[in-house]
């Protein structure tokens, strides 16, 4: 058989992760928490497994969750999407992509993506008969040329996906990134995806700027959420987005079939904890004493780096250190000092050999303290 | 944007659920049990939770549930599949279809599908550029003509999809099927997508005919099966699928940028709660008792039937009650009588209208004698 996705290999998470295992590496590279979750959300869902909620969902979501999601919007963003028909719960925010590109892109069409990109943006276009797109963001600003997405927008143009806070870079989108992308698209039928899984995470004060805050760039685009990230329980898959109804609409029309719906106990559990509380407020405070203490240990190695402005990863420039390119100095750290990172020229289009790893912070003092004993010494 | 998909509506299980829900009807159209699933299994998912498997598992799915899952494939089926390369856990049956069909269809491509099919199929097919190819089944007693199999083969069949116990009409393959499917594919690369969902529900002492059992078939196959429907939590979104390494490799590159994994402490709890029992050989036994109260209890009712032979659904012939067509029909009984069914016109290419109705018996026998008391006053 022909392979469909000749290019593709196993996600750089998966070899990472597993080479970590391997050699016993603290494990910085795929991006989740190694501390407990809130007990109180497991009860929940014990509770719910124990009343019976244990057969399939509606296909587009408990409704008490996608209430509470649109209370959601009203509160931190000011707008309103309707819970019936503008929100659907899906298998975490990776399945929401997959099956938004799945529903709207077609063989000869093109996406923009901002490089380096999260890495199933490219090979869900691929598989759809699409062509990527990409824009570069080069260390160590990774600044967005806007003239050059300007020129690189034509008639062939279906989508377009940012990603605010950006993984792997952690840098953000300003109101007036966001304002140029919402007047370059003015006018067009391109769809936006916007993935905001690191909604809840922005430092130093910076708001998130949600393409919901937009009223015209709402109007197209498809705002996609991680509860994973949120509440520390990235292997419990549930994520979800929004968009107007035409949109959605569509988007059903995929879901429906890729997955049917979405683990019921668990959405039941996170619509009784969402009831009572906002429990993402506290989060960007929780992850910038992490940040900062990850940082102000490594300020004596000769790693060079910006601070994170958003998401749980950091970016270190190693280029002082070793002349290796990203993927074998990666793996030289996992192998033989015992720590394991994820190097960034696998986002990249052309594999651009940008001498910088990434290290997740989303982990307790104690691990990041022993994390920073290993860069110190290099 | 032009639809992707501009044939496609709501799925029916969709649309039946919610008018029951609506008239507060009884509920035997979408196939999930009304009775508890087994407590154990609950208490072992709280235990995963709390010990702290609530990160991602690995995207293959975790290797203990894999390693049960190749026991059951010895000890059933007598063959073996390896947990490492042939072996993935899935977001449910349904992400095995979609990922599979989204792996190997391309534009252009034809895919065999036996009628009435379950309605996840032809839209991803018709997602990928594919076409297909549909072998009409007709009532009462559904046989596929396999001559009309052999000539609907050519250079462009990509796949063919069985689902053997057949959802909606409740028939088996018997292994004579089997053979002939071999033969006609043998020396072919035709993929086989066998969907065994209901493998471990057969009546009547006959045997679940695997495409593994079948060493040339099985070479060329994805079988897929589920969780949720021998467990009795059709909720929980787990499944899975086995191939040959070659295959597998192809489909884990769409598997793992569509979900990525799946739900963490929930398979945890599957691979212990399987570790010394094998809870699914008594439920062909269970299920038949369930089918036989039913059946007893309609026998003079003005529907015709044969008792169904595999799955949890029988389907009813009504055409000596009305003409009308069975959406309407179906429609009308839920609105009217308070009983939900699935009309199974809508599993065909062309909607043929066969007067035959689907009914779940995966049902407590106090609610199939309430569905029996309204079906008996028709
Ligand atoms: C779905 S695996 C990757 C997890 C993650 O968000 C990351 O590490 O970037
Ligand atoms: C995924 S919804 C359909 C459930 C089912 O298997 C059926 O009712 O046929």
């Amino acid at each position: 058989h022909i392979s469909k996705l000749p290019h593709v290999g196993t996600t750089i998470f998966t070899v990472m992760g597993a080479l970590a295992k391997t050699h016993q590496a603290i494990n910085l590279s795929q991006g989740f928490p190694d501390f407990k979750m809130d007990a109180k959300l497991i009860d929940l869902v014990t509770k719910a497994m124990q009343n019976g909620h244990n057969q399939y969902a509606p296909m587009q979501g408990s409704i008490n969750l996608r209430k509470a999601i649109a209370k959601k919007f009203n509160l931190l963003y000011k707008t309103s999407y309707h819970p019936e028909s503008e929100i659907t719960i899906t298998t975490g925010a990776t399945e929401a992509i997959f099956s938004i590109i799945s529903a709207f892109v077609k063989p000869k069409d093109e996406v923009i993506v901002f490089r380096p990109a999260y890495d199933c943006y490219e090979p869900a276009i691929a598989l759809n008969g699409g062509k990527t797109i990409s824009i570069e963001q080069k260390s160590p600003n990774f600044k967005v040329d806007w003239d050059e997405v300007k020129s690189k927008i034509n008639r062939r143009t279906k989508m377009m996906i940012i990603n605010s806070p950006q993984n792997p870079i952690g840098t953000v989108f300003s109101e007036t990134d966001m304002l140029k992308l919402q007047e370059l698209t003015k006018n067009t039928n391109i769809i936006i995806l916007s993935d905001e899984v690191y909604e809840h995470i922005v430092f130093d004060g910076e708001t998130h700027q949600s393409a919901c805050l937009f009223p015209d760039l709402k109007s197209r685009s498809f705002v996609v959420a991680s509860f994973g990230k949120t509440f520390h329980n990235t292997g419990w898959r549930i994520g979800y987005c929004c968009a107007p109804k035409p949109l959605m609409s569509e988007f059903r029309k995929v879901h429906q079939f890729n997955v049917f719906c979405v683990n019921h106990p668990m959405q039941k559990a996170l619509a009784d904890y969402l009831e009572n509380e906002n429990h993402y407020l506290e989060l960007s405070a929780f992850y910038q004493q992490k940040r900062d203490l990850f940082l102000s240990l490594i300020t004596d190695s000769q790693f060079t780096f910006s601070p994170s402005k958003g998401t749980y990863f950091q970016v270190l420039d190693y280029s002082e250190i070793t002349d290796e390119n990203d993927v074998d100095f990666a793996k030289r750290l996992t192998v033989e000092n015992k720590l394991a990172s994820i190097p960034i020229s696998v986002f990249y289009e052309n594999n651009v050999d940008s001498k910088v790893l990434r290290f997740c912070f989303a982990k307790k003092d104690e691990t990041l303290k022993r994390a920073a004993d290993i860069l110190n010494n290099l």
